[in-house]
């Protein structure tokens, strides 16, 4: 058995490594790199090019490998370890990387998991990361949002299937083209063709796209600028109470306290 | 006549059935199958199914109207029950449903009734309840902005209709016409195409369409932007208002009334 | 000469009956009648109904004419009354519908007089009066904003003109022309028309179009939400500190002043 | 040498100049007539006028130049002169204005040069220089947020120009030409087109699409509002802060303040 105390000097050393200025960068650096050969692969390239792509890409994949067992290392509780969303994602994106894949059906999994190292860089950079986790933070408050979206979209999907399914079918063809139908309504793509093919056989269906407007983009717009202000302002405001408490301002509550103080030495003057 | 605790013994069991987290979580799956149905008969399906589809329906039609009454019978002041607008939108959805309809005119009629049971899901999960409401509550404030906003597109279009109609009679030919045509021009939609076509008869006419756009897509944003931000702070500053008290923490007027007791304190001090 | 008491009695007479409800309703009516007239006139009329609206017509302007006169009356100072812009513009529509004009050119204007009374409904009902108002208020902030956007228009106009004038004449003939097109491509509305065509010949030509779309789409639309939301919030601060007045609540200066008070007795205990 | 009491008199003078109303007013209405001049060069103008314009341009040049030395000799620091990014500007613009450029190809670095002058306007007028200039300093935080729309731009356009490539090649032929596709989807500019065409090979590409236009779209849009919005609310809490100030308004700091003295008053008293 290893005894503690070499485990104990590897995990220090990982940890020294991970925290190591120039390691980060050389890290930042190879994702950089792997994102410019996943671009580089779009363009056509000769084959002698082609062929030191592949090895640049086996060698990324095993750097890639090395600096997740380096930061698993380091971690001091390594359950805790893939209770971290970022690190689960980077260690699945090099895992699926190892797998050797030959044939043409898995081919293009393997080039996809080549892109998605590209988000690597936000798992890397913590600005990028503090950034995805506001958003997500107000996801929250947005799901009943996207809720009343989809339910909105389905009635007028519904109705729109059930009277303009003989007008166009590939507009209008079942419940589901209709609802990508409305979504181009929604973002005003050649809306009016489509409500002037309507307005042929149903004169009044100019309401129909009208009502549908109104409560899609207008309200839902709105809706979401205001929850997003609202949970922008609410961390301001987190920010700027911190802030007060450093630079040592009076909150309302430390003027009561000073009151209350007060008053406990007049009542002893009282007595 | 039956007895007043026999009343009283059934409103209290009506009331335990409603109140029921099985019983709720079976409504909203009633609900939700209700909604697929509704889906469902936009594809091609065949009569088998079709035929299933209608004893699902007639069954589900039941079910609300059962559900209607339980809670009818829960509410212990009965004429309250119809002030409540979600109470007077889901009896009348399961009244239309139970009358049987043959003739195709009134069969789309009772189509339409179908798809909206789908906004039943509205009425039934609270957050989406409090979420309309809080657009609700933005409309009268929305109201004078909307009268405006049609003032506007009453003027643009009289003068559209009195100056373009010879131009092209399909975008112009009268006042509501032109009112469609100056929606799509405040949606951006091909606005161009209609521009264009009329600078060959008045060159100078791309000043109509710029002021129109600045006066509607710019201003109009604007001002529902305002409103809904403005609506969701004064919620915001509620909500924080009342956790401060729930929190304890000290407001203006707590510390004004610590101080006027500091006050009364001293002057007793000083007889 | 009049006496004085006559002169005082007529302009009572008139206060009296301008701030009568009923003749308020009275006017917004024929308001309303006369917007329907305007939009009466875009749709083909038998003549018998086009006589009977030419002396509705008549009718209506002397009605406004009437109204104008109580109003000028009632005002005690009668300098002020032009000092109100809604009072000059309601006076001037009101003249130039009372010069008679048969020949066809001067018929236009007549029509176009009769268009801006719809407008009257913004100066009669105060609610439209206040959004408007609000509006007008944020423009000299506004102001800036729109010259630092026609710079960027015009300096991205110069160089469109300068090198696409070659390409597409009737987009970048000149400058003017040019401004037009690049509002369009401010729309988005098929902009990538215009980007494609001089790609052709400046495959680096998208430089132009993206940085022009980040500049003005991106930044003008967030200065100008960030300037209403600004005013917005400002009124809002306003109202608040009106309402916490009236509602007696404790304001930080008010607290000061109890504290000083407090300090004075104790003052006078010391000694 | 000159003695420094002269050099000292021609720095007031040139002071003085700078500071000068009318002189200011001069500089504003030359650089005015330049931008005319350089919107007059995209119109078809007779020779004699061309001529004339040639002219007025070395003129406008030398008064440029005439501009710049006041303002460098106006200037006690000559280092600091050049820290200042808008003199730097100012000073490039006129220098290059200066070489003369015969041959074809230079003439159009010419003319680009005269174009840029028309910014001379915001580096002249304070309030536009403000506003630019709170733009620029909301830019920082603006930058990671551009640097996560790139990322998410390169991922898409990666998976776009791997899948798409075959089906248009003009829209998805490389990883360049996919992002400036992704680009015009993310503005709604006829992207329903760009889906159906390559619907018809992958039936569920519409994900791809509506993804994107979530992530792009709806996320940064409201993130970029949020940021304006937190920046300009800054700005004005601020700018309330400073009038509370001047007005002599009280600060909870204040009130603590006083309420320490007083409590010292007591302690006083105590003994």
């Amino acid at each position: 058995m290893i005894p503690m105390s070499t485990i104990q000097v590897i995990q220090d050393k990982a940890l020294a490594l991970k925290n190591n200025r120039a390691f980060e960068l050389f890290v930042v650096g190879v994702i950089i790199i792997s994102a410019l050969l996943v671009g580089a692969k779009t363009y056509p390239i000769p084959e002698t090019i082609s062929k030191a792509i592949v090895w640049l890409d086996v060698g990324i994949t095993f750097l890639f490998l090395f600096e997740i067992i380096v930061r698993f290392i380091a971690e001091p509780n390594k359950k805790r370890f893939f209770h971290n969303g970022w690190n689960v994602f980077d260690t699945l994106v090099v895992v699926v990387s190892l797998i050797p894949i030959d044939n043409s059906d898995m081919a293009l999994v393997g080039r996809l998991v080549r892109v998605f190292r590209v988000l690597r860089m936000v798992s890397i950079i913590p600005e990028l990361r503090t950034l995805l986790n506001s958003l997500v933070r107000a996801l929250p408050q947005l799901g009943y949002v996207v809720l009343l979206m989809f339910i909105i979209f389905y009635i007028y999907a519904a109705i729109g299937a059930t009277f303009f399914a003989g007008i166009n079918s590939d507009l209008w063809g079942d419940i589901a083209i209709s609802m990508l139908t409305l979504f181009r309504v929604m973002t005003f793509e050649d809306w009016t063709d489509v409500m002037y093919e309507t307005m042929t056989v149903y004169p009044l269906s100019w309401a129909y796209y009208l009502s549908f407007i109104f409560f899609t983009a207008f309200a839902f717009l709105n809706m979401v600028i205001g929850i997003v202000v609202n949970v922008l302002e609410d961390e301001h405001a987190k920010e700027r109470a911190e802030q007060d408490e450093e630079e040592g301002n009076a909150s309302l509550n430390d003027l009561r306290d000073e009151i209350r103080e007060l008053k406990s030495i007049i009542q002893t003057l009282q007595k």
